[in-house]
Order: C-alpha cells, then structure tokens, then sequence
C-alpha cells in the first residue's frame, strides 16, 4: 500500500467535511471559510532526512526547502501566504547547522511576506514539519478539479532539473541543477495570477505525470495529450543525460516545484505577459482531452515507461 | 543549551512581529488577527517515538495524545479549535497499528467538533507533528503575560499522574494513572471560559512549576507562593509512592494537561460553578505575589530540590 491509498483507507473521514471546510484532504491545501469575504488556506509538508533531503547538504538549502514545499502548495491553491509553524526534530544540537537552517527558512519566508508563528523542536531523528497558513479570494482559488477538455495545459519553467541532479555524480555539481535541486522556488506570484484564468492547477512535486494525473483524476477522469518535444528541459540536463534521459526525468522524476495547470485558449496571451511581467518562464506542453488517459506524443523511440511518479513505498 | 534558549536565539525574529500578528512565537499558539472580529489561533506540537511517548504504548492513545497536547494549547489560549493537520512519519506499513491511531486522533476530534483538513505521511524513524487552528474572541484571548500580584493561582484537575505512572511498575498498571499519562483530556470547554474570568493561563506540559515559572517571567517577573497541601493529587499516586514523592512529582513531572490560571479573588466563586457545570474539579494553590520567584510553602521535610520540569537536552 501506498501514502495515498493509505490517506483515502484511513484519513479521509466524512465527519471532516464541514460546511466551512471549503475543500478538505485531497488537493495541495486545505480552504476554509471561516473569515467573511476571505478564505483561509492551510497546507504542511514533512521532509525526512535521507528521504526528501540529504543531511549532508548544505543547512540552509535544508531550511528553504521546507518552507519552499509548502509555499508550492499555497501557490497553486491560488492563495497569499501569511504564516508558518515549524517542527524540527534534531539528533544533535549543531548551532552552525540550526543557524544556517535558518537563514535558509526565513530568507525564503521574508521574500514571501510569511511570518513563522509557532512551532516547537524536539530531540530526534532529524525531521521536518512545515505548515503554512493564506488567504485566498473565494472567486480565486485554484484546485485540482476544475480542467475541462480543451483546455490547454501549461507549466512555469523547466523541468526534471532535481531529478537529474540527483541522477548522476556529475549532474549533481551543475549550478543550475544543483540549484533546482537545493533551492526550488515556489511560484507564489504566479499562484495568486492564475486564480482569474487557470481552470484547474497543482505544483509539481510527484512528477509531471503523476500530477498531471491527480488534475485528470479530480476533474472527472479526463485525458491529456502532451507533446513531448514542448517538455521545457534544462539545457545542463540535455546535455549531461541525453535527450531521452533528460526527457524521461523531467516527465516522471518530481521535485520540480514548478506549477502545472490547464487554461482555456481565450488565456495563452494574457498568460505569457504574466510570465514575462513575473520573469518567468511558460510553456504550453499539450491539450486536455475528454478522454484517454495520459498520453506522451512524439517522444523518442524507446522512451521508458515514465514511472507513476514518487511514492513513499513502504514494505508490506 | 535547551530548547527554550535555542528557541530564543534562532527563532524569534522580529520581521515575524507583523501588525496582523497579535501574539506570535513564545506563548501556547499564535493569535492572527486576520478575521474581522474573530482571531486566529494555530498550535502545533511534535511527538517522537521513545521521547513522547513509547512505541509499545496502544497506538489508539498515540493517536489521542498527538491532538490532545495541541488541543490542551488551544484551551490555554482560551480558543475553539476548528481544524488539525496531521504529519505522520512511520518507518513501516501496520495497517492494525495505523487504524488504532487514527481512532484515537479522530475520536477525540470528533468530540471537539475539530476537522482534519491536510497533512501527509512518509516513511521514515516514527515521528508525530500535528498543527491545529481555531478561532478567539478578540477580547477572551488568554496570554501567559497577564497574572497579577494577588491573583489567585488555580488548577483543573490533578496532578503528577502521568509522572507517577512512568515512575514504576507499580504505578504503571494502576487504571487512573495510565489513563491519565495515555488519554490526557484538554481542558477545551474550560478555556473557553476562561476568557473573561482569569488574567493569565498555561496549560501544564512541563511541570506545575516549569510552566507557572513561565506566567511569572511573561508577567513580569512576577512571584508565586504554592500552598503545598493544596496542591491536588491522584489518591493513587499517594497511596502506591507516598505523598512527598507523590507532590515532586505533581510540582515537577509535567505531562499533565490541565490549566494552571490565575484570577482575582472576586472571580472564585464563578470559576468553582463553572468546574462545576463542566464536571471538572478545581483548585486554588497559592497566590501571586509581587517578587520572589515561585516558593512551595509548608512542603514535607525533604522535599527534593523540583527540577525545573521536562526539557529536551542535547549533547553540547
């Protein structure tokens, strides 16, 4: 059994479904109705080392990446970040290591205007847990649910570019893989963008097709056809990997971080000015199709079968 | 260093002082004034198998403890909790062991009206992290920096069960202890309460004394005198450890889950018809006063210097 089989079996409870609890368990946040005219989106990611991090790496890429998963989340609900609570678990007390942890956290938290307010440290295997709270237009909220066929799907910048750092030894000391990799940014901005135009939107963290595939799943078992040669890659990827490799990474090997998410024609221009007025990079990558599954057109010969993305396995 | 001290160094910032922000880092949860006319309150507490709580323990009461220490800071800030997010870290699939934890997470949830709106799972050493929010009349928000000199000091319920049952075998069978250390119950309806009657509270995690010592600092360096018999403790724990080792622990366990508060002499009857109401008991322990630490009056000969209540201490 996986975490998300194992999240319906047993976390998913119809006494949770509350009138104010706009959407609950089951997209990248939680919205609550609980402010009149504003609704609060709340969402925690738990990074685990040797799981979703290296302990070896450098502390403060550590400490970005764990409010950079959340900030992901808050960003493709639409919502503006507000607050943060942090539970970290150390085996050790390293004060070099917690202050650059830190620096990492809050660098990241001031360029988003996110204020920590609570949480706690305990001794441990090192751990983190990350929850962050926003607010979002009710008009305004992104889910998971809302592609409809014909839609085009777009994603902001490129992709596979954690995966393949992690991929090999000489990927893992390119800048700009490493980067992707150490220092994801969440698309915050264009989140709180998207939320007049997009149809439907998730933040890639599974791997392009697996969460292409929950956006499918959630909007009523759609399909998608996606073009393999408008997969956005990283040139050092391309060039390091192969093409097929590069392609296959960036389709099935998550952590990207980037936002996927489906629009109707009407949007592409305005879209791609917002792009080019936030810096950032759009690709429109395929079609949502009324049916069919997930479908990659184009790709070279012997494409692997892409992987359903990453799931916590554990053994059963 | 402990955690106070590293809390204090690293984690207080003052960019997170934000106008919206009403109490952040350093008291039982964070107060955002984000709602018009109604706060904000959002807690979040780790556990850590081997540290909080013993693997071997039923894991229906991990499950309960893990909302229950949360909830008992929701009470302390005089709040209704609304909503929890659930990270849980577990190294192996127990399909029996997660169904018990999720009953006992959501049996006490159910009971405070609280829905689980996110979270996640992932493999790794069993670990607990559990986020919950709620909602607070601007004017019933109660702090820890509010007691008075003169004050009288209360208790909800008794204490130094959870101690004594992890103080010997003995102990550790007996039916009111174990419930007390497996199945604490926050004081939720009596925080609630609380909010136009008392001038400070905490809920006692650390120790009576440990947490009282945080009232008095947060006040102002204010002093406590503790009557020593009046200090409430469980029959049993008298009658299995004898009374002297029975009040250490009540002074200095931690674990207990009640509120420690204080209030005006003119605010006693009240609180007594409302323990009543709820069914709880309560207890008057002592007075504030204006300087002095926290001195335990009329104590049994020998009573043990009380440590300073429950820390995590790291290698230094």
């Amino acid at each position: 059994m996986d975490e998300f089989e194992l999240i319906d079996q047993i976390f998913h409870r119809r006494e949770d479904q509350k009138s104010w609890v706009s959407v609950g368990v089951g997209d990248d946040g939680a919205v609550l109705d609980v402010t009149p005219g504003k609704q609060s989106v709340v969402v925690m990611d738990t990074l685990v080392s040797g799981v979703h991090f290296l302990h070896a790496q450098p502390a403060d890429s550590i400490g970005h990446r764990a409010l950079a998963v959340n900030l992901s989340d808050i960003a493709a609900m639409g919502a503006t970040p507000r607050w943060a609570t942090l539970s970290l678990t150390i085996p050790d007390f390293d004060g070099e290591w917690l202050r650059a942890f830190a620096e990492g956290f809050f660098k990241l938290a001031q360029i988003h205007g996110v204020a920590l307010v609570g949480g706690d440290t305990t001794a441990g295997p090192l751990a983190i847990s990350v929850t962050v709270g926003g607010e979002v237009d009710p008009a305004a909220v992104l889910r998971r649910s809302g592609a409809k066929s014909g839609d085009r799907i777009f994603v902001s910048g490129r992709l596979g570019g954690a995966a393949a750092a992690l991929s090999c030894e000489e990927a893992s000391t390119d800048r700009a893989l490493q980067q992707a990799l150490w220092y994801p940014e969440p698309r915050v901005d264009l989140g709180m963008e998207l939320g007049r135009l997009a149809h439907s939107a998730i933040d890639l963290s599974d791997g392009l097709l697996a969460d292409l595939g929950h956006v499918l799943k959630a909007s009523g078992d759609l399909g998608a056809d996606i073009e393999a040669d408008q997969v956005p890659l990283f040139d050092a990827s391309v060039s390091l990997l192969e093409y097929r490799r590069a392609l296959e990474l960036a389709l099935g090997g998550g952590d990207d971080y980037e936002l996927c998410f489906t629009a109707p024609d009407k949007a592409h221009q305005e879209l791609l000015s917002i792009g080019s007025r936030l810096g950032l990079e759009m690709f429109c990558i395929g079609r949502i199709t009324r049916e069919g599954g997930c479908c990659v057109r184009g790709g070279p010969p012997g494409l692997a079968d892409i992987t359903s993305g990453y799931r916590h396995l554990w053994r059963k």
